[in-house]
């Protein structure tokens, strides 16, 4: 046998029995105890020249990345990780010099691998391929809602208190390879107050925070003095010609969760806060087709544009 | 907002309600019930060049393909698909001249729904991406056991019948593209005997028997004269060298199912087969490592190879 036969022997030995799974690797499916809650999923695809430049990174950060994204949706939702499934496009010529497909295979697992353990969660699957094009991989996070229910992007009410987990911007310059998912954040918000509607920051604040908006029908301003910036925003902003505060605005890749609350939970999560950098910067108002405003130090308002990345098609 | 947004809003227009599915496309997860049963999970990633040539074929049959193979695996545990994700790494240069992502992704998401309608099954999430390089589809599907239990590839025992469900070889010249997973027969199946292994044959059957007998710490011995021959496998062999028989034993994705029973098993499915093209080729027989035997006219028994498809790593 061959090659991917051997690979899939070698990752099954790396993988311990778990208790929410009755088959993992080596079938034709995995085979999972059902969760007792909603089962929430989400995939994510990453690659090469778009989302990491494996040269530079190599597969470890490469692998970690991936995982990160997924975990981060389902943060995103307050959900808690269940299984994960991964599935490789691997360079037989591959830009990391003399590096086959199967060690470069070997290092993205131990990327997912580690950032699995720290969040307790077990690999169940995958496809394992090859080919003479540049490295896609992409990977499928099960997850379950907590006790208090699951977050989605629909349920902000005008007069809700807009927060961020943490500062914003600048991302390329590092995080975007070392970020935390902030599913324990989610999971410590949710349990402390009513989460109304969550996202991630994947795209960028203004983009992300307009997502919550469509879905909610409603509108919001953000106070500009309010929003935490990156210290790597501040940095990018001296080569970039723009602000720090747009980077923190439209820089995708902070990975940090944007949500809403009310009024009253907002006061609880200032007097309390469960988790260390989280900001209010901003409210809900009444208004669909949503608007979101910006006021900047004298109270003035202006239109934000929701701009952020997006893949042209 | 850009390309990738507007095709979201697409998709979420095409995607009528589902009982199964609380939130699906255009949050950052999707939310399911989670199904009564043990809950399936598999994944595939298929690649222009690798797996079809995208240039030949178009998008719709792509699609088709991508979603066909991964609910082949559902097949092969016995099991019903629950819900679909589906994720694409989409050519800005599309070898397809003059087609630009969004229509190739508009092609595929065709040839995905209309598979998915025939076993219906809700599409509820997909990541969307562009890049410089050939299109990759990746697609996850969740299943779920039936009333009967799913199946995995190491229940086989000394004594049991091998069996598949219909001819082989020569699937290269159309069938890997037009297969109708056998979703349908393995719950058939599954509801009159209690099937005790079962795989579909990806790899080819010698291949994919092999990994049953692996997984069940057993032998088997196929008989030459009883394996189904595929009409194409005889046109294939014209201009292969090579005979009808091998094309039948070691030829990749014709996705039939094999799989084993015990012989009073054997004796119902033969009495009332519950799909037209079920054939028994073979016993499995004492002894690990496994072995696997071609027995011709004559009952002379070589060893046969489990060669087959495999990616190099």
């Amino acid at each position: 046998m061959g090659g991917e036969f051997d690979y899939i022997a070698w990752l099954r030995q790396r993988t311990p029995p778990d208790p929410r799974v009755i088959i993992g690797l080596g079938d034709d499916a995995a085979v999972l105890h059902p969760p007792p809650r909603a089962l929430l999923a989400t995939t994510d695809m990453l690659m090469d020249g778009v989302d990491f430049h494996l040269a530079e990174i190599g597969g470890v950060q490469a692998g970690r990345k991936a995982l990160a994204a997924n975990l981060s949706d389902i943060a995103a939702m307050a959900g808690i990780p269940y299984a994960v499934l991964v599935s490789l496009a691997l360079p037989r010529d591959c830009p990391i010099a003399g590096l086959r497909p199967r060690q470069l295979a070997e290092q993205i697992d131990e990327g997912i691998r580690r950032l699995a353990a720290e969040f307790d969660l077990p690999i169940v699957g995958g496809d394992t391929n090859s080919w003479h094009a540049p490295l896609a991989i992409s990977i499928t996070v099960l997850g379950q809602a907590s006790e208090h229910g699951y977050v989605s992007r629909s349920g902000a009410q005008p007069g809700d208190w807009i927060f961020v987990t943490g500062p914003l911007g600048g991302s390329i310059l590092g995080k975007h390879l070392r970020f935390t998912p902030r599913i324990r954040e989610a999971l410590a918000l949710q349990a402390r107050v009513q989460l109304h509607a969550m996202c991630d920051i994947s795209d960028g604040l203004a983009a992300d925070l307009f997502h919550i908006l469509e879905e909610s029908r409603c509108s919001a301003v953000l106070r500009g003095p309010d929003i935490p910036i990156a210290a790597a925003a501040r940095t990018l902003s001296q080569r970039s010609g723009r602000s720090p505060l747009e980077h923190a605005l439209h820089d995708g890749e902070d990975f940090e969760l944007v949500f809403t609350v009310t009024e009253a939970d907002a006061q609880r999560l200032l007097d309390d806060p469960p988790c260390p950098e989280l900001r209010p910067i901003g409210v809900c108002l009444a208004g669909s087709p949503p608007m979101l405003w910006l006021e900047d130090e004298h109270a003035q308002r202006r239109p934000l544009s929701p701009q952020g990345w997006t893949h042209p098609l």
